[in-house]
């Protein structure tokens, strides 16, 4: 008898035994559809085809000044290709080798996206020119000359968002014939924010135009009450751009199927826009270490920034919160998703998921820098993108905030959003996606805590006033900034933002009560502006409300900071001793020398002033705080002549150094959409005083208002840039 | 004059500029508090502290008998350290030089965790012996006799849970006095579900008992109507196990002060126990090759697998969905969060946010097997773990899903929940976390589409109770199942369940809308128990429930799958001609040999019928489908004798090889909590129908009942397992 042989199951490959197929997450990537696919057994010889209907050529209609691009409002992107939006029909021209008859003819256009088409997916969508035979898309024959067709085709108003691969295919009674592959036949479909069924849909040509069409921005910085507009190039319709949003997609194995949900696609690029967990676009650096790529501050737009990303296939470094704005709103402008940049003054960066940050004081009113840890960032930048959000119970559509900045803790990832602005101010924040984070962000409370001897920490005083300060966007049509605070809360003291508090408290989010008096002295740092290099006098404000006398004693420290409120190093440290009559304002001034702080200042050169102290009468606590933003030199920027489209131009950048020091590897960058691509000049040295002009040659591309932006960028200096409008004409 | 100096601003460190700290985020590093802290300036010379109390001993109360762990449910871990639970007292005794006088010594203890320990964090904890000073947990003094006092402490309800250091201080008016760091003095704190206003509170003894308390389990598999009960091995208190569970935290870079709170612990562990994104705990291996670790069928229980993680650092290998889901099961209960392991059968794999899985048949009502990619898995394991849910609106606390099996998509990454079952049951599927994914896992519908010659598909039948056909967990105290179907679903068409299909249709999740006729054919096929090697006959049964005779052409097709649904090889195809008279119902056997599949099984042995067919009359679609789970050989476990505490007995082990050919590298693991480690054996070789006796001594730890199981595992054969119940005496 013979040995009974060993039973060895065959190897599978690894996705075998969990799903059919690996799920499709490329537009890259996509196989051919056969040139002849037959309908089950066939006669023998080559089949007889003369007698159907054989294709000839396919016209996209697809240039600039044609139709399909000027009523889609593509007609602005660098792209030879056909580029339409869903829910909005566009034409087709198929030309045959005779006369169609739609009596005996039968053909239909097939649209393909991806690897595995599927009919169920939405990855393949046949359609025929035939109103009766309703598909996911709609066709019909809009005109019919000679040889021929013209065919309107309308994509489902929710269908997937990418790059389509369009065969023609004649059906006969043997089988299906089609159109070999070409990529002059593929198409971009994007959102379409002008059709009221896609879920994009706004209802304002202004707000479209801003939105969606504007190229160029202002990114808000500085402090609250000495505001700064950056300009920044979006370049959303520059060429490679659209390409280049799609490999995003791709990079992060966005699956294909997802491709037309808004929702979706904002938060998964809200995650693939920093590098961080899934090697994404931008590598974020506060270090002021830049060694290794471009200073955050260096940047004019985002077209470099995409296109390297692009063609490097690796992380791009580097880059702070607004620089993820800026190339996030990039993103969701170009494949059609209204968006705008906002900023948000005193934004508080919440790393345990409660509504405090934490200032400790000593007993005599004296902040303890080393107990201090907690930091509310300057300004901070996030997006705004316009969606329904058929997720959520009715109400929460409309702006919607994403955040593609790595901080700490958004529920554990790198990645933020979308969370309804209105769930936002009335303290909806069961709601995903990170609602109570961003809430957390504009209604955090600063709480100053006591520490007494025995190391016990005992709350103070709460300001519920500064963080969230104001809100801010670049207005419609225009460069000033547009105050959207009240879309975040309601006005403090209100009863409707007592409501929202509670609700708030409701899921978790709780305040700290304090059982300490209420102060009657108050103390105010005014605002002011002062220039790098400057010599200057903060002046405090002392108020005693009361009907008594007070004597106060009180510490001003100040400190260089980062934007995002952390401490570097001390620039002034001073006691005060006041007395106030009943009712007497006082006010104190305290020099501060450009000596004082010019050897410590950090990048955005921002310096952080914080009174406070103690009022004898009653034991109670004081506190101001204020952020002096140190305003960098301007770039003098002027165009030559009246540029016109395809004339070559020039640009003459001016710039002096107004410091006693040399500054050295001085890095300029030169952008504007429809004019040129990023320009560079460097220069080794600038001694003190002394000026430099750069002339930059350029030739504007398309015709219409832009603008031109430049930056300055070096180790001492950053931060510096300017821009000017430029009207080219035709 | 001399040349001005470049300016040269100090290079920072990395995280410097974003934040003041690194976020405290493990449990295993934490720097020493000062022996001696001093207040301000001190008198020169050493300072006069004779004349104030002095710490001598400090006293946990830690041993098993003690009340400590005797109250707070904690005697059975095999940890020497303080293991309490918060929202409850616990005792510490602290011995002095000298007798405690409350009015003139002053004493506290702190609690620490972390590094940058932070009192507005919970991060460092004061507790003064006295009521009348209320911090975030309480003390006071229960006995003060000689020099030893003993101090009842209660951590707040909402506490940190980890392992903590403990300093007994005493204050002087010079500084503080504390204990120098011991590891003795460290102690575990819990969630604890036995207390009223933990998040965790579960108010049912029994409950706590089976879900906090109980160490072995059942997983649930097979098939809905054939359902087999695999044995398990929690072994949450086993030494070791409490360590590993929060090294799983610390692995995850979970910031300490997040700990407390349940829902984000049960989400970052869904996140960490697989090994996608963050080298968690196991590595899925869906592939039949596990040459490079474990195959999932072989575990026995859960210690292995975290001590394992714990001491390599390394992910293990490997796991599939019960693995995931019984190991998440210790780490919940280790912790005291109220969990148990349930199992969906007929579990839809939903990976594009639709409710649909597709069937494409052909025009004659044959499956398509090329095109049809959907999978629907013959059964999935997940979690329920028991909380309230503050951050969403009342009624959405109690049970919750968790998941830690890394299926495709769960809003794009590697973990799943918590989702609350009352919301899914309601369709309230808005609310965090993931709860549409999980929805569509219990209701999604099996929806068949006719291609037609052209290409296009239509949908010609929905089945809409296939999917979530039953959800099983096991019973309180008992070994059987307990049908929990009915927290997840109403009844099918009740006026509840199309409320809640109109509600999740709100939310986006779209059902399939058929327009074609109901079929008055009915065909089954009839569940049946088959064992591994044997031949057996497959019973369709066809009804024709009109008063028309009909004729149908049936195609029957048997393949092998994977427990996923995932089709392998073919062992069955069948074209079937039936002719019914009215009324009349017609049983046809199909006879299935066992050298059909033999030689084309994948592990777990699993075959799937699809009746798929079309009746002449009216154009009717007809289907049905069943997965038959081969029953594997059983396992003989016998014990020797009354097991008794610290005394060696015997556990005998024996197998049969049932087929016709050799079972090669055959491996047996054997468990059992508080009886041993896990033992090995393995034999090379295990001819037809001869036996292996495995003899193996072992000395049980614990008194009282608990298990012991075997499972067998080789490349030809897996799923083979076996338990038995041991009372042990003392």
């Amino acid at each position: 008898m013979s040995q009974p042989e060993t039973r060895s199951p065959k190897r599978q490959v690894s996705f075998r035994g969990r799903s059919n197929v690996p799920v499709a997450s490329s537009n890259a990537e996509g196989e051919d559809a056969p040139e002849f696919e037959p309908f089950g057994l066939m006669p023998r010889g080559p089949p007889p085809l003369a007698e159907f209907l054989d294709i000839k050529e396919v016209d996209m209609l697809s240039g600039p000044d044609e139709m399909n691009k000027r009523e889609h409002h593509t007609e602005l992107y660098s792209n030879p290709l056909l580029i339409v939006r869903r829910g909005q029909e566009f034409q087709i021209k198929v030309t045959f080798n005779r006369a169609y008859e739609p009596s005996r003819d039968q053909f239909l256009l097939e649209f393909v996206i991806g690897n595995s088409p599927q009919t169920s997916k939405g990855t393949y969508i046949p359609v025929f020119p035939d109103p009766e035979r309703v598909g996911l898309w709609r066709g019909r024959v809009l005109d019919s000359t000679d040889r021929t067709v013209t065919v309107g085709i309308t994509a489902a108003p929710d269908c997937i968002v990418g790059r389509f691969r369009l065969y023609v295919a004649v059906l006969t009674p043997y089988g299906i014939r089609r159109t070999r592959r070409d990529p002059k036949r593929e198409l971009y479909v994007l959102f379409n924010p002008w059709a009221s069924d896609d879920a994009v849909f706004l209802n304002d040509d202004g707000e479209r135009g801003e939105y969606i069409m504007n190229e160029s921005g202002i990114v808000f910085h500085g402090e609250a009450s000495d505001i700064s507009a950056r300009p920044w190039n979006f370049g959303q319709f520059e060429y490679g751009v659209l390409d280049a949003c799609l490999y995003v997609m791709d990079q992060a194995q966005m699956p294909i199927t997802n491709r037309g949900d808004p929702i979706k696609v904002a938060r998964k690029a809200s995650a693939v826009l920093n590098s961080r967990d899934d090697d994404g676009v931008l590598v974020g650096n506060w270090s002021g270490d830049y060694t290794y790529g471009v200073a955050p501050t260096s940047w004019t737009g985002s077209v470099e920034i995409l296109l390297t990303y692009h063609s490097s296939r690796q992380p791009v470094c580097y880059a702070q919160c607004w620089v993820y704005a800026a190339v996030f709103n990039t993103f969701l402008r170009c494949l059609g998703i209204p968006s705008r940049v906002v900023t948000n003054f005193y934004s508080a960066h919440d790393n345990d998921g409660n509504l405090k940050t934490d200032i400790i004081v000593d007993e005599e009113g004296k902040v303890d820098r080393f107990r201090t840890k907690d930091s509310i960032w300057n300004y901070h930048c996030w997006n705004e993108c316009y969606m329904s959000r058929p997720d959520l119970p009715p109400g929460f559509g409309g702006w919607q905030v994403v955040d593609a900045t790595p901080q700490e803790t958004s529920d554990g990832l790198y990645r933020c959003g979308p969370a309804s602005v209105q769930a936002i101010k009335h303290g909806q924040i069961c709601f995903p996606f990170d609602a109570p984070f961003i809430f957390a962000e504009v209604n955090s409370d600063v709480i100053f805590y006591k520490r007494n001897k025995n190391g016990t920490l005992e709350a103070v005083k709460v300001n519920s006033s500064h963080v969230g300060r104001i809100v801010l966007t670049k207005e419609i049509g225009g460069d000033q900034p547009s105050d959207i605070t009240s879309q975040y809360k309601f006005p403090e003291g209100t009863a409707e933002e007592r409501t929202v508090t509670a609700k708030a408290e409701e899921y978790g989010l709780c305040r700290q009560k304090v059982n300490y008096p209420e102060s009657d002295v108050q103390v105010e740092v005014l605002a002011q502006e002062v220039r790098v290099g400057a010599d200057f006098q903060l002046t405090l404000e002392f108020k005693n409300q009361s009907n008594h006398r007070r004597t106060i004693k009180a510490f001003v420290n100040g400190y260089v900071v980062f934007y995002t409120g952390v401490t570097s190093d001390e620039v002034k440290y001073k006691t005060l001793n006041v007395t106030l009559d009943p009712w007497q304002t006082e006010r104190v001034i305290v020099d501060v020398d450009a000596s004082d702080y010019m050897n410590k200042l950090v990048e955005q050169s921002n310096l952080h002033f914080m009174v406070t102290g103690r009022v004898d009468e009653g034991n109670q606590i004081i506190s101001a705080m204020r952020v002096i933003t140190l305003h960098t030199p301007k770039l003098t920027i002027e165009v030559t002549g009246s540029p016109r489209v395809s004339e070559e131009t020039f640009c003459a950048v001016e710039f002096t150094n107004p410091f006693p020091f040399n500054l050295e590897n001085v890095y300029l960058r030169m952008d504007g959409p429809g004019l040129m691509s990023t320009k560079f000049k460097q220069y080794s040295l600038i001694s003190p005083n002394s000026s430099v002009m750069w002339s930059q040659p350029f030739t504007p591309r398309r015709a219409g208002p832009t603008k031109l932006m430049v930056t300055l960028d070096c180790l001492a200096l950053r931060h510096v840039y300017g821009q000017v409008d430029v009207n080219v004409e035709l």
